[in-house]
């Protein structure tokens, strides 16, 4: 993986080291804990920095055939190493193969391919390199982190973040309120009483509810929030009057569950009334569904969520996309919107539904988000890019972000950068767009640093 | 965007130059209207001809972030272009940086590119060189052209520039009948009063409507009309008995708005009859589906219908269509059809699905409709050319059609011939085919020209 | 078509040549009647040999506007082939073009290209040169075929190869209880006796059923069965209790037909009782779906089923194929499995979801299938491989099968191989994943051969 890895034409490599290299990065999105970053957290060993948490690579090793004491079990810290590079070595195709060199590369210069035979060399080469976050992050060239929090937390850690004179990136909340939609789960009442402790407003009406959740918003917004995030299996519209509402909670409160048709009416009164905030507080919004969690019962009982056991969702909406942009627009609550679907064939889709709704002065008030997750790929990018290109304005990009918990993830950033400069690079070399770097650079320079400065408005 | 655009290979420009290029056009789909035509109607200025009606492009400025003002609004006609040509500049990888650079070379001999700078000039050029209609038709090959009008319609335009004799392309009508199956629109009893009207047959009954169109359509008929066209949402096969169809029309006569099963039935049923009296005359029957129009309720409102708020609809049938078109096979009523789907998840199972229904002497009976709409672009036109030929018979596909409102459209066919070119010219050039020029130029001839010829019966 | 067709770059040729050329053909799923094999049957005449039950042929045929007769009529054999040879001669994009000029290469010496005119000469040369079908699958290098069979076959056949000393190839039978999971076919009831009769188990009851089935399952596996395979048209999950089953089954015995929410809870509850016997026997299960068929009524009672009348299903499952998977695992019964889906987009749906399912000490316990019948091209065998690299394990996967009723099928293989093979040098070409021959050819040895021979068991 040389100076030109996946840069196969000459404009893609113009582009790449004259205008893409060397921008700063804003990572608008990602599950980075702040207080990791505020206590500058070490790592005992590559694995933890490499491994823990990463249900990418977990995955990757069961289908490779290892047992789970090897993956999330009590096996040593360095035969999980080892059971990864033996896994790694011929992940062709993958984008862990891709994602792992080019983290093997920047942080501990690494410049070979991984094999079934240097996986001892790599273990003690990487430990000795290891450091601590705020370093990498600051070798990372990264100017904003946004992370992802819960609307109760304090948020102690980003403000002693700000504090904090040494820290010269900026880590900001993102506001994430998908607990206070959880209707169904077992632990939402104890979550209201949180909510309630939280706001200082007590909750006993979905009037409550909102009041609480404005009063949270506005304290995210004093402390540098310009952006919520909302994870949804599907987004379904199912619009209802507010005493249904109000009824379907005050049943929840007294310990009636809502039926399936009642969550879809809760969770579009809920995110009505958020959208209306953002636009009050100017923020932006993420909108992030499609993914079918916990399909593995035994498993998910065994070592809880999050560790690899998700998938596409396989309803994913066309017409209730349009008609919750609609239903908002006509409230006048439409805020910039970012749409992102785990499902890879809804993209013509997406891009033809938020056509409907862009409208000055803003560039591309609606975006159609950066490949997501399973999708986040070589193929799954350039997918995106071609279809965000032919059916919508490509220049106007917000870009990229991690959406990761791991504080090496930064190269994903170079990984897209590569990727957008070879799509136009190609499109220069087929003639299909004119060899003209002051366009050309401008493009560059504004899906990989300066449209997320200014969508986000972090100035 | 030299003379090879799109051409990447040898064996492409050969067949571009030695096959495809010359041929005459046969734009057997658009929405030209004939009235221009007959009365050779000249522009104003080239935001008038380029940008009046043009809503892919209004689309396009809108998520650039201009004003609507620049885009429908009030703003003058020079401004509105400069803020056109701002958009375009940096349009990369849009099928609007490909087509308006290849209508301003061939209608305006512009061989440059459009930057930010020169829209001034672009603007003083075009207009010095504006054309009136019949010129543009003229100068563009046109043998044959077919729009697109409604059963009531007197065809008057048509029998005029018939009857001109310094006309030599035919200008001939094709048979809309949405207007006649739009039960749920309050203005339908205005519309059978109408139909009433233009074809002398009093309408109290479903039997007197289909009367009525059988009428209609032997006057399309008389007048040159070779096929029809079908606009629908989504096509859903629901058969129902004549009693029940009766009912549903006799109720809406009296005030009683259909619901959405009985719109389903009664649609059903309209699409039966026609497609029997499609086999009576010999028509080619056209299915456009998978479109979800006037997203933007407020927008609507504003500047009405066809402006650039449409989108791919979410739900898109397979079953249905496959069930529809049995169902009229063994009623001995399936026509020529041709198959377009604006959702491009759709292809695979639009060719599996006809490949049931060919039946000889006809090659390609049933023809999958090239890419439409927000798919006629690059990427949609060679994902229906792959997918086409996979799973079905490429070369008999019936070839491109304009689509288009602006008599400016017709460098699509030879955008079109260029990716048809460069296709299969990547398959010769990958020695997946013999550089075999005999069936290589035959196979160029027929999908350019003769197929289209020969299928509608344009002789 | 030379010896690098499809090769496209220097890494595919050394990687076809020195890993994938000469390895043994394992066969796992086909539709090749053992009878036939047992008897060496001859052909009469190469219209037999090719073009004899090919469907895939005739439907392209039939969208070539030839007539019936000329494909299952009363026409000669001779003007039948000729007319094939005339449509194949312009298929270009198609694999029946491939598939032909490989079949045409190795097993009768040709090298040219067929048109339009030497249709005569191949139909002497390729009768001169028929071999009965022995030689063919001997000559094809074929050392595993493993056949589809109904659970009442004798398997008289298998045992008679297996007891023929001139024959080396293995001939093993699968099996596929589609007949006993068609409840609403009128045979059915003929069909339980049919069962009853081989197995010696009386059914009155669906524990009848299953017993009579598990006995002839013990049957297939004394005669080598190592896989089942099942033809759905659509996975859907819907548990019910043994009660329910017993009823749905009972109520059928007496002539009352199930309703299909019925037939949905019988389907699921036959399917998760035979995992649980193929987790017993350690068999590999196939589960194929997607496919609706026999579409056009008046071809299917003229000529009956499997005669190129099928389609895509609209309607493919996600949830229903997670929470099937999901239902085995949680009851210890979740043996190998191979899921296919007849509709394309499936494909990151599928990755994603089997990759909640992968387990120790298997590769990929869960595989997805093979680019399938009308996937299987060379488009869709790249989005599958593309695909499955991107969100799975590549190199685990167990490789290519034919699907097929022909004897000279087995050059898809070599199909198959150099499109691995192209795929994997292209990676490696564009520098994403190095050029190390030593994990190349592994991987490339294993998705040949190896993988399915210890997946499946074969030794």
């Amino acid at each position: 993986m040389n100076e030109n890895f996946l840069l196969n034409n000459e404009c893609a490599r113009k582009l790449y080291n004259n205008y893409a290299k060397d921008l700063p990065i804003i990572d608008y999105h990602c599950h980075i804990d702040a207080k990791e970053i505020a206590e500058n957290k070490s790592f005992k060993n590559i694995t933890e920095l490499w491994l823990g948490g990463d249900h990418y690579k977990w995955r990757y090793m069961r289908a490779c055939g290892i047992s789970e004491d090897l993956i999330t079990g009590s096996a040593s810290d360095k035969d999980k190493f080892l059971a990864w590079t033996s896994c790694l070595a011929s992940a062709i195709g993958n984008p862990l193969y891709h994602w792992s060199h080019l983290e093997l590369k920047k942080y501990f210069d690494f410049n070979d391919h991984v094999t079934c035979s240097n996986g001892e060399e790599l273990w003690e080469m990487c430990n000795e390199k290891l450091k601590p976050c705020q370093d990498i992050i600051k070798e990372s060239n990264v100017e904003v982190i946004c992370t992802t929090d819960d609307p109760v937390d304090s948020l102690e850690y980003h403000k002693a973040i700000k504090n904090d004179p040494s820290i010269k990136f900026k880590v900001l909340p993102a506001f994430r309120p998908d607990n206070a939609m959880a209707l169904n789960k077992d632990s939402y009442t104890d979550y209201i009483y949180q909510l309630t402790k939280a706001s200082g407003v007590k909750i006993f009406s979905f009037k409550d509810l909102k009041r609480a959740l404005s009063n949270r918003m506005d304290y995210f917004n004093e402390n540098g929030c310009k952006l919520s995030d909302h994870g949804l299996v599907s987004l379904i519209y199912a619009p209802a009057s507010d005493m249904e509402i109000e009824k379907i909670f005050s049943n929840r409160l007294r310990g009636i569950y809502p039926t399936s048709d009642e969550i879809n009416r809760f969770n579009t009164a809920m995110l009505l009334f958020l959208h209306k905030e953002y636009v009050r507080l100017g923020w932006v919004s993420q909108l992030h569904y499609g993914c079918k969690r916990d399909n593995n019962t035994k498993m998910f009982e065994a070592i809880g969520p999050n560790t690899g056991f998700d998938c596409i969702e396989g309803y994913t909406p066309g017409d209730d996309l349009a008609n919750f942009l609609n239903a908002l627009n006509n409230d006048n609550a439409l805020p910039k919107i970012i749409v992102y679907s785990l499902n890879p064939n809804d993209n013509a889709l997406i891009d033809t539904i938020i056509g409907c709704f862009q409208e000055g002065p803003v560039t591309n008030k609606i975006q159609h988000g950066s490949a997501w997750w399973f999708n986040d790929n070589k193929l799954g990018m350039e997918e995106h890019l071609k279809t965000l290109a032919a059916y919508g304005n490509l220049s106007g990009f917000v870009g990229m972000l991690t959406d990761s918990r791991s504080f090496v993830s930064y190269t994903r950033h170079d990984y897209f950068r590569r990727i957008l400069c070879n799509f136009i690079g190609e499109l220069v070399e087929k003639d299909e767009f004119p060899e003209d770097y002051e366009i050309l650079g401008e493009i560059i320079h504004n899906i990989c640093y300066y449209n997320a400065k200014y969508y986000f408005d972090f100035n």
